[in-house]
Parts: C-alpha cells; structure tokens; sequence
C-alpha cells in the first residue's frame, strides 16, 4: 500500500500530471516556477503574436497566464477543480519582449469553493495586472 | 475636406485598422463577423493547442476571444480605449473544434467610461461564457 | 389536490412570501413595483440617513436595492436561491430625495447556477449603477 | 505654517472628517477599529432590522460595512477617492447579533487608481465575504 503523498509533494505530482496535458500553457511558452499547497508562480514572455492592436500585449495572453497560475494553485490539493468566475483589471500595458510573472495564491477554500488571487507583475517588478479566481471542484483526482 | 463618415462606416473603419495591426487575434484565428457603433461579433474555433489540463478549452482562449470582441465594440466610435477591468463567468465547457461566437453590446458609454456585455456562445447556440468589461477611453483616434 | 400555479402567479406568490419576512428591505422603504419569472423591479427613495462621507447616497445602499431586486428576480421560481457573487459599477452619483428604481433580468439560468443584471436608474432616467449577480440554488421553495 | 501631519495622524484626521459627515455608517451602528494609511477596520453588529427573506443578514448591509472599511482605507491620504466598481463574493451566512469585522487593505495604487481588498470575518473569526474594490480619485482634499 503506497504511502498519501505530503501536501508539497502532491503538489508537485498534481502540477506535473496537469502539465503534461495542458498544451495550452506549453503552446504559449508558459514556465511553471514554483508550486505549493494552494499556491503557484507561473512565467511568461510576451511574444510578437501576442500583441493586438494598440501595439501592447493583448489583455487575453495576460488573462490566460493568470487563470494558468490560477488553475496550478487551485489543482494543487488533488481535487478536480475549475475556474467559476474570474476577474481581472488591467493596470498597466505589457510589451512585446516582457517577461512576465503570475503568482497565485489561496484567499479561501471551503468545501467546493474557494477564492484566488493572482498578482501579474513584469521583469521590473511593475504590477501588469490583479486577477481573482473564483473556484469549484467537480470531484474526481488530478492524478490520473 | 473630407466628409466625417457615418456611425456605421466609422466602425467599420475602425475595427479594419485595428485588424490590420491585431496579429494576436489573427495569430488565434478570430474572424470579424460584424461591427457597429459599440457592437461587434467574433467567432473562432478551438484548437488543439488551445486545450488545457482538464481537456477542455483553456478558458484564457475564451477570455481572448470575448476580449477581443469587447476591444472592437468600445473602440467603434474612433476615440482609443482601452479595457480598464472584466469579468467572466464560464458556464460550460468548450471542446476542440467547437465554434465560438462572442457578441458585445454596450450596456453604458458616458465620459471616458463605458460597460459592455459579451455572450460567447458555442455552434449549438450554448451559453459558454458571460462577460463583462469596463472601457475607458485614453484619447487619440483609432484610425491613423 | 391543488394545481400548479401559472409561472406568473408563483413569481407574485414567491414575492409575497419573500417581502412578509423581509424587514431588510422593507426597513429601507423599498417597494415592489413588479415581479415576473427571472424578473424584478424594485424602487427606493435615498433618505437623509442614507448619505456618506461625500454627501451622495452611500454606495452600499445602491448595493442593497439592487441586491434585493436580484434576490426576488432568482427567487420568482420558488427554488431557494441565494447571491454567490455580485459585482457593482457606480456611474453617478445619488443625492438624498432621489427615487431609485432597481430593474432586474436574467442573463443565465442553468442547473444551479444564474446570472441577473440590475440597473439602477434614477427619477430623470440617468444611469446610476449597473449591477450583475451570481446565484446560486440551495434547494426548498421559498412558499412554506 | 503648519506642519503637514504625518501619514498616521493624516489617516485618522481623515478619518474623522469622513466619519463627522457619514450619517449612514453610524446609523447602521458602525464602529471604526482602526485606521491607518491604505488600511481600515471597521466592525458593525447585525441588527434585526438587517435581516432578509431567508432570515439572514442582507448581503447589502455586509456589502456597506466592506465598502465602508474600504472608503476610509481609500481616503487615508486626504485626497478624495470615490468607489468606481466592487465585487463581493459571500461565503457563509451571517445571523443576526452577529458582530462583523471588515478589515480593508491596499492591494494597488498607482496615479488615479486603486485597488482594496475586504476581508469580513464573524466573532468567532469564520469568514463572510471578500470584497474587492477599485477605487478613483476625484481631487480635492478630504479634511476641508
């Protein structure tokens, strides 16, 4: 009988299971830096395809490096768990060749719901933008 | 001296000189199906590579789409403006190969501010996603 | 046995047993102009205590219209139904002696799970805020 | 000349100055905590008269005591701000003779914008609701 994982650990095996089948993450060039109980940093360049017409990095790249972060932080505990509700403001223009960076952590969790915030910043440490997920878990494990 | 267009030939305008300087919603396959003064509707079919951990459509592909919509309504009157903040709520999956259509409309314009609400609906004519995005204007017209 | 009633007949009904132990609303000097399935509108006139620290109508008193004509809106199906999440735009400014009418709709009604808009208007017709909740079931009817 | 006030002491003169002229926070019996730059905790007891159809506090009046923490943390610098949008998530019932806490913090603020986080808790520290709002600035001082 094989021992429950600890929570970082599970952390971990979650995250790396999700990953291998997110090529949506891949497909746009994301790096997962650090996952925990709850919690995930995400990274990110704006690409030239990733800019829209006011010559900035299309508010959606931004979005879905955030709900990625989002979604890692959320599915960390094991739990099948999607994105209800998400908002995000917008507070200052990416550029292409930015690097940008998601850190999501935990407001609230109990029982189906929780409640997440993701801080977007650039390679400067200037906030691009504030995103807050709203969670459920439908059941079912992230480990397959 | 030019003549100033019409309400529906500005948008028009408008949303083809954004277009032409959009690779992000080229680069995602977005096709304009129709624009007016503060509407516009965009469709787009899900890839592969827009899938994510739970094989569904990652729901920053929607977002996008949704985003892009609500870019080409609240910039239609030729005055550049920007998203200040949105909310979405996802409602149901969306699947490889399905066809989305985002339609905004604007729900309120005054000063530099305006709400727009945008349906994104799959081929079926499902309800996938409710959006909401606050506009503020940042001055300078759209079409160069 | 007695017969189902009409859609409209239960949305009144619905109402009526909401409003009979609604001291909250009623307390504020809110009236029912109007209920009818996933609809609502309800009026307020601002009173002087009502007025914040800017000398307009606090904005958790808008709130509160508001949330109250989403709450008989999501209840007109005689399915307990409460606010998951609500989200508030102010556009303008109320002052005390302003009659406010709240006019609810539904967006979305799925499972579980809805979304209503509320406009808030004022006596000349101008937008003072625009509202959007989530709902969410909890089960047994509202009629006891 | 008068020296200008140090950030605290400039927090609670406008603290004060808001709170002379807020009829509606105190008449809803609300007490301030504690304020601080960026930060403002208020606390308020459900009354009888706060309860809705579903025999629970009506979320408007949690949403007033979080918009109210949110006001005072948002004019602590003594230049006016106004409340542009909010977003309440409610988590768990509250009942009457329940004492409310709203503790707001800065999460952003940068040029005209700012963005408060909300976080109210019961008397036995279980969370209610998060809140969130984006705040403008409008000019002028606070303390006249």
């Amino acid at each position: 009988m094989s021992k429950p994982l600890e929570p970082q650990a599970l952390a971990e095996a979650c995250a790396a299971a999700m990953w291998d089948r997110d090529r949506a993450s891949a497909g746009l060039g994301m790096t997962i830096e650090r996952v925990a109980p709850g919690e995930a940093v995400l990274a990110m360049t704006v690409r030239g395809d990733m800019v829209n017409g006011h010559d900035m990095c299309h508010g959606g790249f931004i979005f879905t490096l955030a709900d990625s972060a989002f979604a890692f932080a959320c599915n960390s505990y094991n739990v099948t768990t999607v994105a209800a509700s998400c908002d995000i403001a917008f507070l200052k223009a990416a550029r292409a060749g930015d690097r940008l960076t998601a850190t999501a952590r935990e407001v609230h969790r109990e029982g189906r719901n929780g409640i997440y915030d993701i801080a977007v910043t650039d390679q400067t440490g200037a906030a691009i933008a504030q995103f807050r997920g709203k969670s459920r878990t439908i059941g079912g494990p992230v480990i397959q």
